[in-house]
């Protein structure tokens, strides 16, 4: 029911609403009947999301009386890649969708971030519904406008901004999860926690989730709602959201993927944690405290890639300016700030978090 | 000399100068020197257009203190696909561009397409600077932001709007076009004309352009620049720019795209003004002036496909929204007006402009 969901507004330009609760899935179609003109929806979904949900959703739109397509491409990181975006433009095309018409991206992180970048830029940017069905893609991925594939050279090279026209998580669909997935998402809650929200963070050092998934998803989007408001295209701010994410995603070049995300950002989280408590620049000791919540919640402290070679993968990252990188650094549990660093200093400051 | 150059300013947001006339190709790195302190530029061009002026551009580039990465991709629309624009993004992450660098597309319009399309989203955006090598490119697609690739079920179905951060249009460049390529320009300032200015077309019924090549893509890009910073979108006015485009794609697409730009758009125009008068949109008999001048100009006035073909065609065009397509109507030489179809309507539009 939408009427029980908690809906938080982000002030974008243009605005829209995220909705958060349970039951959401079946009442997207009479929600968006009443928000948008168009009639025609295609809903891109992936092989593992189709069979769970897809039927739900078609039926709710076409009961609101959309006309409905459906494209399910296979689901995996490895899909995440120029020729299956090119799939979904060429389906898009034959499906003769308008530049009126919308997008509806119904799956986790890699189908919200590819029907994303393919709504921004068919017929240069159609409207995109976000349905996240996982926790990552519920707190982090769905919101803020980031679309994004994987290049040859690297994670997330290519993509461009486009803010969605709603997001509905509807928490049923996190039942389905594996704990590994619950996990991966989790990581991306802890973070949220360490950047500006300990009592957070402290649900997850207890392990006390039971009945308040929707409350974390909503206080993650609503603290990355604000930070996207106010720095939209990420050129000061937003940049504190990669808090563990330039190691993180160094993990998973390092892995050629196998590693999934919310794993890899963990293992960032607890390195960067590390790091900066060795070089004194956090107010307090907090790498044990971090590194505690994120074993207890079933996930990684740190890699067995060496320190060269994840400095090697840093140096490509898009966080990259000239010859400086910008890192987010915590100096407690619930605050954090950017560094700026030489790209020459990224060796000896990923050494300094893996020695634990 | 950038001294001597007629500069037109186009206020988007940020805004940016086009800059018109001779000699401006060796000098365009000092002036980027002056303009940014980026020190990475990564050259896109084509196999066409490397051989005649890349090394002076990069050698500008060098001399004003660039690190100047350079990527050559086959000339030709047939290339304007995935593969090249993958082909581009993969070198620009071996290059190590980052979101503070910039690029430069030297070229024609595929050229100019290609590379803003990859600026777009390369990182999520890098700025794009562009310089033409056509007279089409110089007149009409270097300016505006439009990026695009072809896709297999049409033309220009996927991009996104950049607008670049500098043009430069070295007339000397158009030295070395053969008469067919000149032509193809012509006909986007034919076009500019019909829509906005009597004397301009009239500088073409005359063929009088010796010595006003600078003027006349000056006047084209002031009045494209007018309606680009009131509707950078095409939300409206802007699709006034598609006067000839709805029928001139159409004309492309069932030739597979072997009837170059210009030449179709010609044929376009000459349609849609003999449709506009036969169906009494039109406020005088202007057909047959505007076949004439085009006709003066080395361009088609008509097309051997049939209307059928034609229909189908172009109920598959972007300007199509539902079940309605608009189409910008010649009023007289020098003001048109964008009328909405019905879909179903396409085919006795385009049947009453074959009937010569």
């Amino acid at each position: 029911m939408l009427n029980s969901a908690r809906i938080i507004s982000v002030n974008t330009a243009p605005p829209y609403n995220v909705y958060v609760g349970s039951g959401l899935l079946s009442g997207v179609g009479s929600r968006l009947a009443q928000m948008l003109t168009c009639r025609h929806a295609a809903v891109i979904t992936d092989s593992n999301v189709a069979p769970l949900y897809l039927g739900k959703v078609v039926d709710g739109l076409k009961d609101a009386g959309f006309a409905v397509s459906s494209h399910i491409f296979p689901a995996g990181e490895a899909n995440k890649n120029f020729e299956t975006l090119s799939g979904i433009l060429e389906f898009l095309a034959q499906q003769h969708l308008t530049r009126s018409d919308c997008i509806i991206a119904l799956g986790g992180g890699v189908v919200g971030d590819m029907a994303g970048f393919a709504a921004g830029c068919y017929q240069r940017g159609v409207r995109c519904i976000q349905i996240p069905t996982t926790l990552l893609s519920a707190v982090d991925s769905s919101v803020g406008g980031k679309t994004a594939i994987n290049l040859k050279a690297g994670k997330n090279l290519a993509g461009v901004f486009l803010q969605p026209t709603a997001v509905f998580c509807d928490t049923d669909c996190l039942q389905t999860l594996d704990a590994a997935t619950f996990a991966d998402g989790a990581a991306e809650a802890i973070k949220t926690g360490i950047l500006c929200d300990e009592g957070l963070f402290s649900l997850f050092e207890r392990g006390d989730l039971t009945g308040r998934i929707s409350e974390i998803i909503a206080r993650c989007v609503a603290y990355k709602a604000g930070v996207v408001e106010r720095d939209e295209k990420e050129m000061g701010e937003r940049k504190l959201l990669n808090l563990g994410h330039t190691v993180g995603h160094a993990i998973e070049a390092c892995s050629s993927y196998t590693i999934p995300h919310g794993h890899a950002v963990a293992a960032g989280l607890a390195i960067v944690a590390r790091s900066a408590e060795t070089l004194g620049w956090t107010a307090e000791p907090i790498a044990g405290r971090i590194a505690d919540c994120l074993a207890q919640n079933a996930l990684p402290v740190t890699t067995d890639f060496s320190a060269q070679a994840l400095a090697a993968a840093a140096a490509g990252d898009k966080k990259r300016s000239g010859s400086e990188i910008t890192i987010a650094v915590p100096r407690k549990i619930g605050a954090c700030e950017l560094k700026k660093i030489p790209v020459s200093d990224i060796l000896p400051f990923i050494q300094a978090g893996l020695e634990v």
